[in-house]
């Protein structure tokens, strides 16, 4: 159990802003003379560039670093960390902002202030700090102005394409902090599980090749501080709520990847743990109240039977033992019903997305935290970014389970979620099986059918993120047994099925974990990161054929995404697979579709709902071991009286009234104008 | 094709009807010799016998037969059919019965007659048909009083067993009628696809049988005519609504089969068939409508694919290819969007739960009936009966498909069903795949708890009916690779577990079906029901042991079922698996149970849900090949103070705070009190 204090965390710390490139996104420019004033940032959207500092005083830690004026809600709870902080009395003497609670917990070494900006401007105030004997202490406490449209940010949605990086196996772009003094874990790419050099600027330099396969969204593995002894290389062990892990780069970095990757078109999806935090975290060692960590932080394992908080028959004891279990001693897990925590938590996320200028979250281990919690903290959220996108991570193949998190389904109880997106691991478990599965009855595609036909419990399928594969997982060419069409069925499936696909790095090289579930070497080095590579997936250079295909088909599926949005955006219909075939079609909405009714005889009002001049992607899966015939007026419906149909893959066309022969086991998209 | 008709239809039957025990059931008695009059049966509950007729003239059949005053719905269609009868006008003359309706559809064979009984007291009217060339023609309906509380009547429920009997198959108790003039398809127990003679006697003769093992529901597998050439025994292809097939027994005899049950503190189940009929029928000859039947009458298919009825993404023509799809050539399906064919069959459901005093109704192939038919079927039988039970075949093992058929469970969409319970295929195949496959995180017992876990999607977890196997799947004999203990853990799983458990008849003896799935051997003629067997399960005569020890093991548990019906009524309560040990809890409900609420938290407050005084039934299955140890005090909560437990098996006494051995593969049931 380690704990790690660094001086550049009490110190002024004036990081220069990324100058955003929107036309839409003011700049403030905020000079470091003028520290010495109370207030001095307006918010007016003539200056220059945004500033933001880190507040301390002495040996005291403040958290958030900072916070904003014209938040959605106008208080925010400052978690005040140092020796004997507890007992000292904090006030402000402002007009516009005042200190409306001050409390501590069990420790003397945590003090819980919180401030109300209600009429507040944006600029700086003094708290200051009453000690016991009479001493006094200031803090100098940044009130920022926000970004323009800060509130109506739009998040990632299913017109993009996620791409999944493990950052410490990407790219190593900057080598001077592949080992960083006072961290132990330490570069060593002989270990599978150590940490190999990659970084912020490693995703940074390589936006390029990001952008230009077609991805318009990266979601990375964790960049927070992992001050572990080992194995921090997965960034799943939080020590520091505000600080980017130094072998990553800094805050300041991730800002710049935020500002670089938005100048690219692409937008940035931050991994968030909120169920646990890495034993070296300094709650551990001092624990603001008893009640912080589960298990009066001793580590019992966790059941991992989400099932039970749904559960009608399910014993108390088996509810508490998923909920408050730990994954492993290494990961305290934090009991989110201590209202401070989880105050703490939810403005942690907000400072992310204001600082970073988010377009969405991941939320790690989603449904382990508490369940309240998940629901305030979902709707603080939403409150704050109406338009934002966070999808929970609920690995459970029952979409009755994961749909229970996303809002608008439909409950058997009275429980809240405002979580826009969960990640689809049961239509994952259904394509895979699916497309290894021989064909039967209710085996093969029709798996892949019945999973879609059960998206009646979801209250959005088409945010739902559909993935392939992801880190904790055999890749999807280890999957269907390193098959290259089964690969483009899968991939061509996902790219174009109803959801947001998110693409694994290294996927779209055929990378694989050939008999071994390994983390590590599913998490292998992505070719071409390292300067001693040989072979090269950013170049192209000494990739195979099979790569370069395959990172071509992504390409091209990509790039079919990006020229026509709405149609992502819009309806997916499908057909119950026969023999061995399975087809489904994406359409964009009508401009005003009319009310949707819940009865299905609605459903062949198909014409009604779509935009009918709007081309029609068809895509039929063969997955036959021989070439089968279609006869394209099957899919009329679809179709809707459009006569030309263009095939993806070779360009070939097609009439939408002819007999089409399917190579065997192939994937076939034809854009149908 | 072939369709019969028979002059027993179309003569008087006046058939006297069962005495029933009940003191609380009115006896009526109607003298033949008063037919002569209009009205003659007053509601009176001291006449001593209830008479029935069929009603008809000439050469016009009427459907129903006859029908009843005082129901709640005081409309009756009278389906008349006879050569032009759709040209004769139809009146009656009478102050409290009155024609309100008399339409013809395409067929000039039939009227569609309404009557409105809602100021009717039981008798008979006369029904005056006027044929165009003037002539009169007079139908004598009866109008019946009901028995006393027959709208109250309370159906099968979680405290009963129900035994399914496949007829031809039981035991033959009267060989006058194995073949009958007339009906191609005779006795030949050399084809196991024929018919082999067992009939309603035949289950009249063994309801000592029946009771004494413990069974207190009775389902057949229907009775009606199949008059069918070949393949007729199994019932699904009916041809006459409205009459037992003679090879059964006669109408009489199934009120008999119930009046007898009754005494035996049996209900008895109807099986009923709502989506098809068999080609025999003289609906396919001569159709009242060209809608009538689906496809206009020509075989296509169905797909089977009932998830296209939930489906978002449906196309139209996958909904109606499982919806209006036949099964067989040999079964037209039904279109029950036609209003008249909807009121037939409804009406004809409520004339044999008036007719023969049902306890409940089970539904062959639900979903493949018209939807909107379904909610109306179902909503006009509970209208009808509030407390009976209908249970409907939706052969899914997805339980989010299940589920939505179930009355009270929260559906996607508007729509609405009253059907009370649905067979739990999804049980069915997660406990054979639960007790077959390896013990694993998400395998083995897990999965028998993860498909419980997700009851919260049902209605009423409680009401579904619950199996290890049925007429239709192999045997759970055969299903646990003929493991004795095996079988033993699922049938102590069924007769305990949430639910209300059916038992396919011969599954207590280890009836299987060795390296076949072939419908005609999991139906193979029961020991004993045959003069010429040798062996005898009625009387024990030539059973192995390991049939005799199953036998008596089922009649175990199912007498604890009737010593404790209340705990079998109540509440369900389960561990998670640990260690390829699962453990579950019964116990009574309170009597005043307070206000459950959606939220989780409340799982804790067991004891103030449950009746306290009430015992426990613990139950510990123990999947493991070796003995395991368990300390009782695991299950505290449950167990709720109470000291002693009795094991069902040995009689064996332990304290609730001992640690106990279990042997290797064992269903352990303990009687906590």
């Amino acid at each position: 159990m380690l704990h790690f204090r660094f001086n550049i965390s009490r110190i002024w710390l004036i990081v220069k802003a990324p100058s955003f490139t929107s036309p839409l996104v003011p700049r403030f420019l905020v000079s470091a003379a003028s520290l010495v004033t109370n207030r001095f940032v307006n918010s007016i959207a003539t200056l220059a560039s945004l500033t933001f500092s880190y507040a301390a005083i002495a040996d005291i830690d403040v958290y958030p670093p900072n916070w904003w004026v014209g938040m959605e809600k106008p208080t925010v709870e400052l978690m005040l960390h140092g020796d004997g902080v507890a007992n000292y009395s904090a006030s402000i003497n402002a007009t516009d902002v005042t200190v409306v609670d001050s409390k501590r917990l069990d420790s003397e070494n945590y003090l819980f202030v919180t401030l109300n900006t209600d009429s507040a401007e944006a600029g700086r105030v003094v708290i200051s700090l009453i000690a016991p004997d009479g001493s006094s202490h200031d803090i100098d406490y940044a009130l920022n102005a926000r970004r323009q449209h800060s509130q109506s940010r739009v998040g990632f949605g299913p017109k993009d394409a996620i791409y999944l990086i493990a950052p410490d196996r990407f790219a190593n772009g900057d080598e001077s902090n592949d080992s960083v003094d006072g961290y132990k874990d330490r570069l060593n790419r002989d270990n599978k599980g150590g940490r190999h050099g990659g970084d912020i600027q490693g995703i940074i330099d390589n936006l390029d090749y990001i952008a230009d396969m077609g991805f318009t969204q990266i979601w990375s593995m964790p960049l927070l501080e992992n001050a572990m002894d080992s194995y921090s290389y997965h960034g799943y062990s939080t020590t520091d709520y505000y600080k980017i892990d130094p072998r990553y780069g800094s805050n300041s970095q991730y800002q710049k990847l935020s500002e670089k990757a938005s100048e690219h078109g692409v937008g940035l999806i931050m991994d968030m743990v909120l169920n646990h935090i890495g034993s070296g975290h300094a709650w551990v060692q001092d624990k603001p109240s008893k009640d912080w960590l589960n298990n009066q932080g001793v580590f019992v394992g966790t059941t991992h039977k989400r099932e039970s908080l749904h559960d009608p028959h399910a014993i108390q004891s088996d509810i508490k033992a998923f909920s408050d279990g730990w994954f492993v001693p290494s990961m305290p897990d934090l009991n989110q019903r201590n209202p401070h925590l989880a105050t703490y938590l939810i403005q942690n996320a907000i400072w992310w997305v204001e600082f970073a200028n988010l377009s969405g979250i991941r939320v790690d281990t989603y449904s382990y935290s508490d369940k309240g919690f998940l629901s305030e903290w979902t709707t603080r959220l939403m409150q704050e970014y109406p338009n934002l996108n966070i999808v929970g991570e609920e690995w459970s193949v029952n979409p009755a389970i994961t749909a229970y998190w996303q809002a608008g389904s439909h409950r058997h109880d009275d429980y809240v979620s405002a979580l826009p997106s969960v990640m689809d691991f049961s239509l994952q478990h259904a394509v895979a099986d699916g497309l290894t599965s021989k064909e039967g009855w209710d085996t093969g595609l029709t798996s892949i059918y019945e999973t879609l036909a059960t998206d009646f419990l979801y209250g959005e399928p088409n945010n739902l993120v559909i993935f392939a594969d992801n880190h904790d997982m055999s890749r999807v060419y280890s999957q269907v047994d390193e098959d290259i069409n089964r690969w483009d069925m899968a991939m061509t499936f996902y790219l174009t099925a109803r959801g947001i696909p998110q693409v694994f790095y290294g996927t779209e090289i055929l990378m694989s974990n050939p008999n071994t579930e390994d983390h590590g070497i599913i998490r292998s080095d992505f070719l071409g990161g390292w300067k001693s590579d040989t072979k090269n997936a950013f170049t192209g250079k000494g990739l195979s054929d099979d790569e370069r295909w395959a990172q071509s088909r992504i390409k091209q599926l990509l790039s079919l995404r990006q020229n026509y949005p709405a149609v992502f955006e819009g309806s997916f219909k499908h057909y119950a697979p026969v023999d061995g075939v399975y087809a489904y079609a994406r359409q964009a909405n009508a401009k005003n579709p009319p009310s949707i009714q819940g009865d299905k005889d609605t459903n062949d009002t198909d014409e009604k709902k779509v935009n009918s001049k709007s081309p029609v992607i068809l895509v039929i899966l063969n997955k036959n071991e021989k070439a089968s015939t279609v006869d394209m007026n099957k899919y009329n419906m679809v179709t809707n009286g459009k006569k030309n149909m263009t095939r993806l893959k070779d360009d070939k066309e097609f009439a939408s009234s002819e007999t089409v022969t399917l190579a065997p086991m192939s994937a076939n998209v034809f854009i149908v104008k």
